[in-house]
């Protein structure tokens, strides 16, 4: 990848010129949301660049971008189609490198860099996208595993469905925040100790989870499913950081028989900036082998899997360098975790093939999060209910201070990135902060 | 109620002038969908009535209803809150009673009468809301008691948490349709017999849930509960029917542990006019007696309900009249069912106490489940999951036919009416026809 000539690009930076992802803005300057690309410690501000050049000839064939880089959600560009997105990725990417074909555009042209390319810490991020519906899968297989055998033992750690297809539950669209937007600890109904009658009260067992969403570009018919290996170029547009947060006091009595509700809907957090799927092609590796598990958890039986969910393609998940750091409200902040977006142990083609197997239509904009990542260790965990497990074990932070889970002021800030120092395709930082319950014990 | 100058308002007809419900239509003329009230077997175009009268001279005080009236959902009427809505239902009843303060505006204009006021079957009609989220709830006491004990026995029929809580799920909003919509069978992951290896097939499970729906006119705030004794008057906008079709086997294999998916989110139909919160308060009535059933289900343990779920009011549910219909490819129909909308343990302001109660935002426009209804009897089930438990009976039907779950060419009509003759509030018809699914087995 060409270096840029756009000033203070980081070596480090997770926005490299080998990413430019898609983000939607407001600045000082400019109160409506619109859209814009990250390079570096900049932003490219797209609405300010289409008022001010022919973007015609910058985009060759593709009609409206001007129109659609004004909206306030990403879903009208999202709606275009990969080999557009794939167009206008190159297009920015060449018009940002030091030998740019169009040089008098931005390069070379002092008042409209002045007013497009703006720090990014002078703007404000929002919501990406207009999410109609919000899915979370359970494909983190050693997160699966360890949550299971908690709570079943070992042995029966895996739900005899979990292997035979991608487990899922609906979730709460409404509660979907851009990273910064505070996270109130949720009052819920829980029982303490093993009093058999609820109690309602803020949440003692506030946590985290780590997970990579993603967005979908073009919709499906419903009725009609989409196959496996149309999932990805047909129907993918981008990806972010997630961070279902969960009250697992809340959820532990509650979800029988129908699932996660209150536990999960008080808020999901996404990181601000849409990675282009394309942008992550270059870091595919292949998911967790499910034929060997399936040996190992089943015995003798040693079923195929079912003709939908075959890809074609052994590489359907990326190598994403994850972390979470935990930041106390004193301001010190540990790395907790560290793993990678290889433990998955399903696709999102996969996914996006199983969820619409039956025919549910999935929209623009729609938001998938793959549950929650963790490695085999117990500090490659994606969740403090892992690592503490479930509140027995401390966990050890900077200061002397140490958590089994979330204490008010806690802030979880998850980070994501492919590649290496200079070519970096990451996500920025996905955080929250945890505000103290506003209701009190009333029962 | 007085009586209405419009022509052919049969005495039994859902929609009397004590009804004036709302919805969303496209006519031969206009084919932008608009808003419209229905009056016996008649709808009056709003739209077109807003742009042939002066609304401010009928609606006093309320602005922009001309615009709102010419919108695609009724989003922005719901959000206007309960006071507008009560006058505004208020004043098109006088508008189309006999003795009207505004007999020149339609009663006496032959021309706006010609173009104003529709006959029903000449209008198609479109789902009247943008729904943001959806969320089943599980309130049919009964249902969840007969279901629960074909599962587990009846001495575990109910979960431990059943009589806490409002037992709810997050649905699927992007598969939510207007009556009338066509249903495919969905395909999905099955388990044949007692082979513990699933194969991938149209559901051989296909049944109905008899639901009543609920709209939210203005949302909450993230972070900011909704009390329960605030629900109704603040945030209700409306009813509907709903038919939440469920493939049981599917269901079945899929459900642990994270609730229904696949077997859930292919349809969901609703009938298509919403019917005003206002229009139901006549009829309101005692839900179940959650006391009791504690006392009955729990032995000596008789906790009161928690605080947050305590109503004022003791008639939080109403008394609506409730049928299903089951129509074959042949053309006879049978009504499978008969029961009312008293079945339910949980009031609607209960589920919105419920479902906020850790911050959850409610929008305008979401949708919320009642859960199937159904009475005590046999053939006052919702499903037919029950009537036929689980398939081990036959539910007879006319024309010497009989069924245990759905077939395909199967119509599905669910019907509900409160009052008397010349004075009914009723939904209409909630109807969908099944479909022979698209895939045959894969696998
Ligand atoms: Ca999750
Ligand atoms: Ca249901
Ligand atoms: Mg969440
Ligand atoms: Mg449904
Ligand atoms: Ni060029």
């Amino acid at each position: 990848m060409a270096a840029s000539w756009v000033p203070d690009v980081d070596p480090s930076s997770d926005f490299s010129l080998a990413n430019i992802p898609f983000g939607i803005i407001t600045t000082q300057d400019d109160p409506a949301p619109h859209a814009a690309v990250a390079i570096g410690s900049h932003v490219l501000d797209l609405k300010v660049l289409a008022a001010n050049s022919d973007l015609t000839k910058l985009f060759p064939g593709i009609d409206g971008l001007a129109e659609i880089f004004s909206q306030s959600s990403l879903n009208a560009f999202a709606q275009l189609g990969r080999a557009v997105h794939r167009q206008v990725r190159g297009a920015i990417q060449d018009l940002l490198s030091t030998d740019t074909q169009h040089p008098e555009v931005l390069r070379d042209n002092a008042e409209l860099r002045k007013k497009a390319l703006l720090p990014q810490r002078a703007v404000k991020m929002h919501l990406p996208m207009e999410i109609g519906d919000y899915t979370d899968f359970y494909a983190g297989f050693h997160h699966a595993r360890r949550v299971g055998g908690m709570f079943r033992g070992m042995d029966n750690a895996l739900q005899p469905n979990y292997l035979h297809l991608p487990v899922g539950y609906h979730g709460r669209a409404s509660s979907v925040v851009v990273s910064g937007t505070p996270v109130r600890r949720p009052v819920g109904q829980i029982l303490l100790d093993k009093d058999p009658v609820p109690v309602t009260a803020p949440s003692r067992k506030l946590d985290f989870e780590l997970e990579l969403g993603c967005f979908i570009a073009r919709p499906n018919d419903m009725g009609s499913a989409i196959p496996v290996d149309e999932a990805d170029e047909g129907h993918i547009f981008g990806y972010v950081l997630l961070n279902d947060w969960s009250a697992r006091d809340v959820q532990a009595w509650e979800y029988v028989p129908l699932g996660p509700f209150n536990g999960k809907n008080f808020a999901t957090t996404i990181s601000p900036w849409v990675v282009l799927a394309d942008a992550l092609e270059p870091f595919r590796a292949r998911p967790l082998e499910n034929q060997t598990q399936l040996q190992q958890y089943l015995g003798e039986i040693q079923p195929p899997l079912q003709q939908y969910l075959r890809e074609k393609r052994r590489d359907g998940v990326f190598d994403i360098q994850l972390e979470v750091e935990l930041t106390t409200a004193e301001g010190d902040t540990t790395t907790i975790s560290r793993t990678s977006s290889t433990n998955l142990i399903w696709s999102f083609p996969q996914m996006i093939a199983h969820h619409t197997l039956g025919g549910c239509p999935l929209r623009t904009g729609d938001l998938l999060g793959s549950g929650t990542i963790s490695g085999q260790g117990r500090l490659e965990s994606g969740s403090l209910l892992e690592m503490s497990e479930n509140g027995w074990r401390v966990v050890e932070l900077k200061g002397m201070d140490a958590r089994t889970f979330l204490k008010d002021g806690d802030t979880v800030t998850l980070r994501g990135f492919c590649g290496v120092d200079g070519g970096r395709v990451g996500f920025g930082a996905c955080e929250g902060r945890v505000y103290e319950a506003l209701q009190k014990v009333t029962d």
